[in-house]
Protein backbone atom coordinates (compact mmCIF):
# COMPACT_ATOMS: atom_id res chain seq x y z
CA UNK A 1 0.00 0.00 0.00
CA UNK A 2 1.37 2.96 -0.87
CA UNK A 3 1.23 6.92 1.01
CA UNK A 4 0.51 10.26 -0.21
CA UNK A 5 3.45 11.62 -2.19
CA UNK A 6 5.00 14.60 -0.92
CA UNK A 7 3.15 17.77 -0.19
CA UNK A 8 5.84 19.60 -2.55
CA UNK A 9 5.11 17.38 -5.36
CA UNK A 10 1.23 17.69 -4.61
CA UNK A 11 1.87 21.40 -5.56
CA UNK A 12 3.98 20.87 -8.39
CA UNK A 13 1.32 19.01 -10.05
CA UNK A 14 -1.75 19.99 -8.94
CA UNK A 15 -2.13 22.65 -6.04
CA UNK A 16 0.26 25.03 -7.53
CA UNK A 17 0.65 23.98 -11.08
CA UNK A 18 -0.32 26.78 -13.98
CA UNK A 19 -0.48 27.09 -17.84
CA UNK A 20 2.19 28.60 -19.10
CA UNK A 21 2.06 31.02 -22.19
CA UNK A 22 5.20 32.68 -22.13
CA UNK A 23 8.76 30.49 -22.44
CA UNK A 24 12.21 31.11 -21.36
CA UNK A 25 15.19 30.77 -23.23
CA UNK A 26 16.56 27.58 -22.05
CA UNK A 27 15.95 24.42 -24.31
CA UNK A 28 14.17 21.00 -23.81
CA UNK A 29 16.94 18.13 -24.75
CA UNK A 30 15.65 15.47 -26.42
CA UNK A 31 16.51 13.39 -23.97
CA UNK A 32 13.96 15.41 -21.63
CA UNK A 33 11.40 14.66 -24.76
CA UNK A 34 12.47 10.98 -24.49
CA UNK A 35 12.13 10.88 -21.15
CA UNK A 36 8.34 12.42 -20.87
CA UNK A 37 7.13 9.88 -23.09
CA UNK A 38 8.99 7.12 -21.30
CA UNK A 39 7.21 8.28 -17.93
CA UNK A 40 3.38 8.94 -19.41
CA UNK A 41 3.25 5.25 -21.33
CA UNK A 42 2.58 3.75 -18.55
CA UNK A 43 -0.65 5.28 -17.78
CA UNK A 44 -3.63 3.13 -18.30
CA UNK A 45 -5.87 2.75 -21.14
CA UNK A 46 -8.81 0.57 -22.17
CA UNK A 47 -7.15 -2.93 -22.98
CA UNK A 48 -3.40 -1.04 -23.21
CA UNK A 49 -5.00 -0.19 -26.50
CA UNK A 50 -2.39 3.28 -26.46
CA UNK A 51 -4.42 4.93 -29.10
CA UNK A 52 -2.36 8.49 -28.39
CA UNK A 53 0.44 10.00 -31.46
CA UNK A 54 2.91 12.63 -30.28
CA UNK A 55 4.43 14.73 -32.86
CA UNK A 56 7.01 17.15 -31.30
CA UNK A 57 7.13 20.34 -33.25
CA UNK A 58 11.06 22.16 -32.57
CA UNK A 59 12.16 23.16 -35.56
CA UNK A 60 11.44 26.22 -36.93
CA UNK A 61 9.96 24.62 -40.28
CA UNK A 62 7.55 22.59 -38.26
CA UNK A 63 6.50 25.79 -35.70
CA UNK A 64 5.69 27.36 -38.70
CA UNK A 65 3.28 25.16 -40.32
CA UNK A 66 1.78 24.31 -37.34
CA UNK A 67 1.02 27.87 -36.41
CA UNK A 68 -0.58 28.37 -39.57
CA UNK A 69 -3.20 26.73 -38.44
CA UNK A 70 -3.55 28.09 -34.88
CA UNK A 71 -5.78 30.76 -33.87
CA UNK A 72 -4.53 34.04 -33.57
CA UNK A 73 -4.38 34.48 -29.57
CA UNK A 74 -2.33 31.08 -29.82
CA UNK A 75 -0.06 31.56 -32.62
CA UNK A 76 2.75 33.63 -30.60
CA UNK A 77 2.79 30.64 -27.91
CA UNK A 78 3.66 28.02 -30.59
CA UNK A 79 6.53 29.82 -32.15
CA UNK A 80 8.25 30.91 -29.00
CA UNK A 81 7.83 27.72 -27.12
CA UNK A 82 10.93 25.51 -27.19
CA UNK A 83 8.71 22.36 -28.53
CA UNK A 84 4.60 22.27 -29.05
CA UNK A 85 3.19 18.41 -28.85
CA UNK A 86 0.39 17.61 -31.44
CA UNK A 87 -1.22 14.68 -28.96
CA UNK A 88 -2.84 12.84 -31.71
CA UNK A 89 -4.84 9.63 -31.82
CA UNK A 90 -4.39 6.93 -34.05
CA UNK A 91 -8.23 5.25 -35.47
CA UNK A 92 -6.25 2.51 -36.92
CA UNK A 93 -4.93 1.39 -33.12
CA UNK A 94 -6.72 -1.81 -32.92
CA UNK A 95 -3.86 -3.17 -35.46
CA UNK A 96 -1.75 -2.63 -32.42
CA UNK A 97 -3.52 -4.42 -29.75
CA UNK A 98 -1.99 -7.93 -30.40
CA UNK A 99 1.52 -6.84 -29.56
CA UNK A 100 -0.07 -4.39 -26.97
CA UNK A 101 -2.18 -6.79 -25.37
CA UNK A 102 -0.99 -10.66 -25.78
CA UNK A 103 -3.65 -12.25 -23.60
CA UNK A 104 -6.68 -10.54 -25.34
CA UNK A 105 -5.42 -8.40 -28.18
CA UNK A 106 -7.31 -10.33 -30.99
CA UNK A 107 -10.38 -10.42 -28.90
CA UNK A 108 -10.22 -7.15 -28.30
CA UNK A 109 -8.72 -6.09 -32.05
CA UNK A 110 -12.39 -7.23 -33.43
CA UNK A 111 -14.82 -5.53 -31.06
CA UNK A 112 -12.65 -2.22 -31.39
CA UNK A 113 -13.14 -2.75 -35.24
CA UNK A 114 -16.83 -2.47 -34.85
CA UNK A 115 -18.19 0.52 -36.06
CA UNK A 116 -18.16 3.66 -34.52
CA UNK A 117 -15.90 1.81 -31.64
CA UNK A 118 -12.77 2.78 -32.36
CA UNK A 119 -13.61 6.63 -32.92
CA UNK A 120 -14.98 6.71 -29.14
CA UNK A 121 -12.01 4.72 -27.48
CA UNK A 122 -9.48 6.43 -29.54
CA UNK A 123 -10.40 9.84 -28.42
CA UNK A 124 -11.32 8.83 -24.62
CA UNK A 125 -7.92 7.31 -24.61
CA UNK A 126 -5.80 9.19 -26.50
CA UNK A 127 -6.93 12.53 -24.07
CA UNK A 128 -6.56 10.77 -21.23
CA UNK A 129 -2.88 10.06 -22.53
CA UNK A 130 -2.58 13.99 -23.08
CA UNK A 131 -3.89 14.77 -19.15
CA UNK A 132 -0.71 11.86 -18.66
CA UNK A 133 1.76 13.97 -20.64
CA UNK A 134 0.49 16.95 -18.70
CA UNK A 135 1.00 15.20 -15.57
CA UNK A 136 4.22 13.68 -16.58
CA UNK A 137 5.72 16.93 -17.61
CA UNK A 138 4.87 18.99 -14.65
CA UNK A 139 6.87 15.60 -12.67
CA UNK A 140 9.66 16.52 -15.00
CA UNK A 141 10.00 19.55 -13.76
CA UNK A 142 8.93 21.20 -17.18
CA UNK A 143 5.78 23.33 -17.48
CA UNK A 144 2.82 22.97 -20.07
CA UNK A 145 0.89 25.39 -22.34
CA UNK A 146 -2.31 23.18 -23.66
CA UNK A 147 -3.94 24.58 -26.68
CA UNK A 148 -7.44 23.50 -28.55
CA UNK A 149 -7.85 26.80 -30.53
CA UNK A 150 -6.62 25.42 -33.86
CA UNK A 151 -7.41 23.61 -37.01
CA UNK A 152 -8.11 20.03 -36.30
CA UNK A 153 -8.29 19.59 -40.33
CA UNK A 154 -5.81 21.53 -41.45
CA UNK A 155 -3.12 19.98 -39.46
CA UNK A 156 -4.33 16.47 -39.93
CA UNK A 157 -3.75 17.30 -43.80
CA UNK A 158 -0.44 18.97 -42.98
CA UNK A 159 1.07 16.35 -40.52
CA UNK A 160 -1.14 13.25 -41.16
CA UNK A 161 -1.64 13.13 -44.62
CA UNK A 162 -2.64 8.97 -45.86
CA UNK A 163 -2.68 7.75 -42.27
CA UNK A 164 -5.99 7.48 -40.09
CA UNK A 165 -4.38 10.17 -36.93
CA UNK A 166 -6.27 12.46 -36.39
CA UNK A 167 -5.44 15.25 -34.28
CA UNK A 168 -6.96 15.80 -30.88
CA UNK A 169 -5.33 18.97 -29.20
CA UNK A 170 -2.01 20.19 -28.56
CA UNK A 171 0.33 21.36 -26.00
CA UNK A 172 3.73 23.34 -25.57
CA UNK A 173 6.26 22.65 -23.08
CA UNK A 174 9.05 24.27 -21.63
CA UNK A 175 10.47 26.47 -18.71
CA UNK A 176 7.86 29.32 -18.58
CA UNK A 177 8.35 32.43 -17.40
CA UNK A 178 8.11 32.82 -13.57
CA UNK A 179 5.18 35.91 -14.20
CA UNK A 180 2.09 34.38 -15.05
CA UNK A 181 -0.79 36.50 -17.33
CA UNK A 182 -3.88 36.41 -15.20
CA UNK A 183 -5.27 35.35 -11.94
CA UNK A 184 -5.57 31.66 -11.48
CA UNK A 185 -9.35 30.91 -11.88
CA UNK A 186 -11.75 29.32 -9.39
CA UNK A 187 -13.10 26.03 -9.83
CA UNK A 188 -16.31 24.37 -9.48
CA UNK A 189 -17.30 23.00 -5.57
CA UNK A 190 -17.16 19.41 -4.90
CA UNK A 191 -21.31 19.48 -4.43
CA UNK A 192 -21.15 21.51 -7.94
CA UNK A 193 -19.36 18.52 -9.52
CA UNK A 194 -20.67 15.35 -8.33
CA UNK A 195 -22.48 13.77 -5.34
CA UNK A 196 -22.25 10.36 -3.70
CA UNK A 197 -24.76 7.82 -4.98
CA UNK B 1 11.51 26.78 -11.91
CA UNK B 2 10.74 23.15 -10.41
CA UNK B 3 13.07 20.13 -10.77
CA UNK B 4 11.61 16.41 -11.59
CA UNK B 5 9.75 15.20 -8.17
CA UNK B 6 10.75 12.12 -6.18
CA UNK B 7 11.62 8.81 -7.93
CA UNK B 8 9.68 6.72 -5.44
CA UNK B 9 6.78 9.69 -6.57
CA UNK B 10 7.16 9.02 -10.18
CA UNK B 11 6.99 5.15 -9.80
CA UNK B 12 3.96 5.66 -7.52
CA UNK B 13 2.09 7.57 -10.17
CA UNK B 14 3.36 5.69 -13.60
CA UNK B 15 6.32 3.47 -13.54
CA UNK B 16 5.18 1.00 -11.19
CA UNK B 17 1.56 1.56 -10.89
CA UNK B 18 -0.98 -0.70 -11.75
CA UNK B 19 -4.64 -1.41 -12.67
CA UNK B 20 -6.28 -3.43 -9.68
CA UNK B 21 -9.47 -4.79 -10.27
CA UNK B 22 -9.51 -6.49 -6.73
CA UNK B 23 -9.39 -4.66 -3.36
CA UNK B 24 -9.00 -4.93 0.47
CA UNK B 25 -11.09 -4.33 3.11
CA UNK B 26 -9.80 -1.08 4.02
CA UNK B 27 -12.22 2.02 3.18
CA UNK B 28 -12.17 4.93 1.55
CA UNK B 29 -13.59 7.80 3.81
CA UNK B 30 -15.39 10.39 2.41
CA UNK B 31 -12.64 12.90 3.47
CA UNK B 32 -10.76 11.10 1.34
CA UNK B 33 -12.96 11.28 -1.53
CA UNK B 34 -13.34 15.21 -1.08
CA UNK B 35 -9.32 15.70 -0.94
CA UNK B 36 -8.91 13.93 -4.24
CA UNK B 37 -11.59 16.00 -5.73
CA UNK B 38 -10.04 18.86 -4.33
CA UNK B 39 -6.59 18.27 -5.93
CA UNK B 40 -7.48 16.94 -9.36
CA UNK B 41 -9.80 19.78 -10.07
CA UNK B 42 -6.92 22.24 -10.19
CA UNK B 43 -6.14 19.81 -13.86
CA UNK B 44 -5.90 22.27 -16.77
CA UNK B 45 -9.05 22.60 -19.40
CA UNK B 46 -9.65 24.43 -22.13
CA UNK B 47 -10.75 27.89 -20.84
CA UNK B 48 -10.83 26.10 -17.47
CA UNK B 49 -14.35 24.86 -19.17
CA UNK B 50 -14.41 22.05 -16.34
CA UNK B 51 -16.82 20.00 -18.56
CA UNK B 52 -16.14 16.31 -15.91
CA UNK B 53 -19.08 15.48 -13.55
CA UNK B 54 -18.74 12.76 -10.84
CA UNK B 55 -20.78 10.36 -9.00
CA UNK B 56 -18.96 8.81 -6.15
CA UNK B 57 -20.75 5.32 -6.44
CA UNK B 58 -20.39 3.81 -2.59
CA UNK B 59 -23.68 2.54 -1.38
CA UNK B 60 -25.30 -1.13 -1.70
CA UNK B 61 -27.88 0.33 -4.16
CA UNK B 62 -25.68 2.58 -6.28
CA UNK B 63 -23.13 -0.41 -6.53
CA UNK B 64 -26.25 -3.04 -7.62
CA UNK B 65 -27.64 0.27 -10.05
CA UNK B 66 -24.31 1.11 -11.53
CA UNK B 67 -23.40 -2.51 -11.77
CA UNK B 68 -26.66 -3.79 -13.21
CA UNK B 69 -25.16 -1.61 -16.72
CA UNK B 70 -21.41 -3.34 -16.65
CA UNK B 71 -19.88 -6.10 -19.09
CA UNK B 72 -20.36 -9.63 -17.39
CA UNK B 73 -16.29 -9.12 -16.12
CA UNK B 74 -16.67 -6.08 -14.64
CA UNK B 75 -19.79 -6.40 -12.30
CA UNK B 76 -18.00 -8.47 -9.57
CA UNK B 77 -15.01 -5.24 -9.82
CA UNK B 78 -18.42 -2.13 -9.27
CA UNK B 79 -19.72 -4.93 -6.51
CA UNK B 80 -16.22 -5.80 -4.69
CA UNK B 81 -14.90 -2.18 -5.30
CA UNK B 82 -15.28 0.47 -1.76
CA UNK B 83 -16.29 3.04 -4.59
CA UNK B 84 -16.59 3.17 -8.30
CA UNK B 85 -17.03 6.84 -9.28
CA UNK B 86 -18.60 8.03 -12.88
CA UNK B 87 -16.83 10.21 -15.16
CA UNK B 88 -18.99 12.22 -16.69
CA UNK B 89 -19.23 15.12 -18.44
CA UNK B 90 -21.82 17.61 -18.60
CA UNK B 91 -22.69 19.44 -22.27
CA UNK B 92 -24.36 21.91 -20.82
CA UNK B 93 -21.39 22.78 -19.14
CA UNK B 94 -20.68 26.67 -21.25
CA UNK B 95 -23.31 27.39 -18.89
CA UNK B 96 -20.77 27.61 -15.87
CA UNK B 97 -17.88 29.35 -17.70
CA UNK B 98 -19.11 33.03 -16.94
CA UNK B 99 -18.33 31.68 -13.01
CA UNK B 100 -15.07 29.75 -14.05
CA UNK B 101 -13.70 32.01 -16.16
CA UNK B 102 -14.80 35.72 -15.00
CA UNK B 103 -12.25 37.91 -17.67
CA UNK B 104 -13.53 35.31 -20.80
CA UNK B 105 -16.39 33.27 -19.49
CA UNK B 106 -19.17 34.94 -21.70
CA UNK B 107 -17.10 35.28 -24.97
CA UNK B 108 -16.16 31.76 -24.22
CA UNK B 109 -19.92 30.55 -23.60
CA UNK B 110 -21.12 31.69 -27.07
CA UNK B 111 -18.33 29.81 -28.47
CA UNK B 112 -19.04 26.93 -26.96
CA UNK B 113 -22.57 27.09 -27.94
CA UNK B 114 -21.93 26.64 -31.75
CA UNK B 115 -22.89 23.09 -33.10
CA UNK B 116 -20.84 20.94 -32.03
CA UNK B 117 -18.42 22.10 -30.59
CA UNK B 118 -19.79 21.30 -26.97
CA UNK B 119 -19.87 17.99 -27.72
CA UNK B 120 -16.06 17.62 -28.54
CA UNK B 121 -15.26 20.01 -25.83
CA UNK B 122 -17.07 17.75 -23.24
CA UNK B 123 -15.53 14.70 -24.36
CA UNK B 124 -11.92 16.19 -24.60
CA UNK B 125 -11.56 17.40 -21.53
CA UNK B 126 -13.73 15.52 -19.33
CA UNK B 127 -11.47 12.64 -20.30
CA UNK B 128 -8.68 14.71 -19.53
CA UNK B 129 -10.25 15.41 -15.57
CA UNK B 130 -10.64 11.45 -15.73
CA UNK B 131 -6.74 11.18 -16.08
CA UNK B 132 -6.38 13.99 -13.52
CA UNK B 133 -7.95 11.51 -11.18
CA UNK B 134 -6.65 8.79 -11.71
CA UNK B 135 -3.21 10.00 -11.10
CA UNK B 136 -4.72 12.55 -8.25
CA UNK B 137 -5.78 9.14 -6.44
CA UNK B 138 -2.47 7.61 -7.21
CA UNK B 139 -0.54 10.78 -5.39
CA UNK B 140 -3.23 10.08 -2.51
CA UNK B 141 -1.82 6.41 -2.03
CA UNK B 142 -5.00 5.23 -3.56
CA UNK B 143 -5.56 2.54 -6.22
CA UNK B 144 -7.46 2.99 -9.45
CA UNK B 145 -9.46 0.51 -11.57
CA UNK B 146 -10.83 1.73 -14.72
CA UNK B 147 -13.17 0.66 -16.88
CA UNK B 148 -15.11 1.25 -19.91
CA UNK B 149 -17.26 -1.85 -20.46
CA UNK B 150 -20.26 -0.21 -19.71
CA UNK B 151 -23.88 0.17 -21.41
CA UNK B 152 -23.52 4.52 -21.05
CA UNK B 153 -27.13 5.01 -22.18
CA UNK B 154 -28.85 2.87 -19.45
CA UNK B 155 -25.85 4.38 -17.03
CA UNK B 156 -26.65 7.78 -18.18
CA UNK B 157 -31.03 6.89 -17.90
CA UNK B 158 -30.38 5.69 -14.47
CA UNK B 159 -27.93 8.23 -13.11
CA UNK B 160 -28.52 11.44 -15.55
CA UNK B 161 -32.33 11.38 -16.32
CA UNK B 162 -33.58 14.97 -17.33
CA UNK B 163 -30.17 16.23 -17.33
CA UNK B 164 -27.42 16.78 -21.00
CA UNK B 165 -24.93 14.88 -18.32
CA UNK B 166 -23.13 12.05 -20.10
CA UNK B 167 -21.20 9.24 -19.02
CA UNK B 168 -17.72 8.54 -19.98
CA UNK B 169 -16.15 6.18 -18.35
CA UNK B 170 -16.06 4.43 -14.59
CA UNK B 171 -13.00 3.78 -12.13
CA UNK B 172 -12.60 1.72 -9.16
CA UNK B 173 -10.76 3.62 -6.11
CA UNK B 174 -9.45 1.78 -2.96
CA UNK B 175 -6.73 -0.26 -1.85
CA UNK B 176 -5.62 -3.01 -4.17
CA UNK B 177 -4.60 -6.25 -2.81
CA UNK B 178 -0.77 -6.64 -3.91
CA UNK B 179 -1.24 -9.75 -5.76
CA UNK B 180 -2.09 -8.29 -9.57
CA UNK B 181 -3.64 -10.26 -11.87
CA UNK B 182 -1.22 -10.62 -14.73
CA UNK B 183 1.99 -9.45 -16.30
CA UNK B 184 2.13 -5.81 -17.08
CA UNK B 185 1.09 -5.63 -20.94
CA UNK B 186 3.91 -3.66 -23.27
CA UNK B 187 3.70 0.21 -24.53
CA UNK B 188 4.79 1.55 -27.51
CA UNK B 189 8.54 2.88 -28.03
CA UNK B 190 8.51 6.18 -28.84
CA UNK B 191 9.37 5.79 -32.60
CA UNK B 192 5.98 4.10 -32.65
CA UNK B 193 3.88 5.97 -30.91
CA UNK B 194 5.55 9.31 -32.47
CA UNK B 195 8.11 11.71 -34.26
CA UNK B 196 10.00 14.66 -33.74
CA UNK B 197 9.27 17.58 -37.23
Amino acid sequence: MSNTIQGSALDQLFNEARTHNEWSEKPVDEQSVRGLYDLLKWGPTSANCCPARFVWVRSAEGKAKLSAFAMDSNRPKILAAPITVIIAYDLAFPETLPKLNPARGGMMRQMFLQPGIAEVTAMRNGSLQGAYLIIAARALGLDCGPMSGFDNAGVDQAFFSGTRIQSNFICSIGYGKADTPYQRNPRLTFEEAGQFA
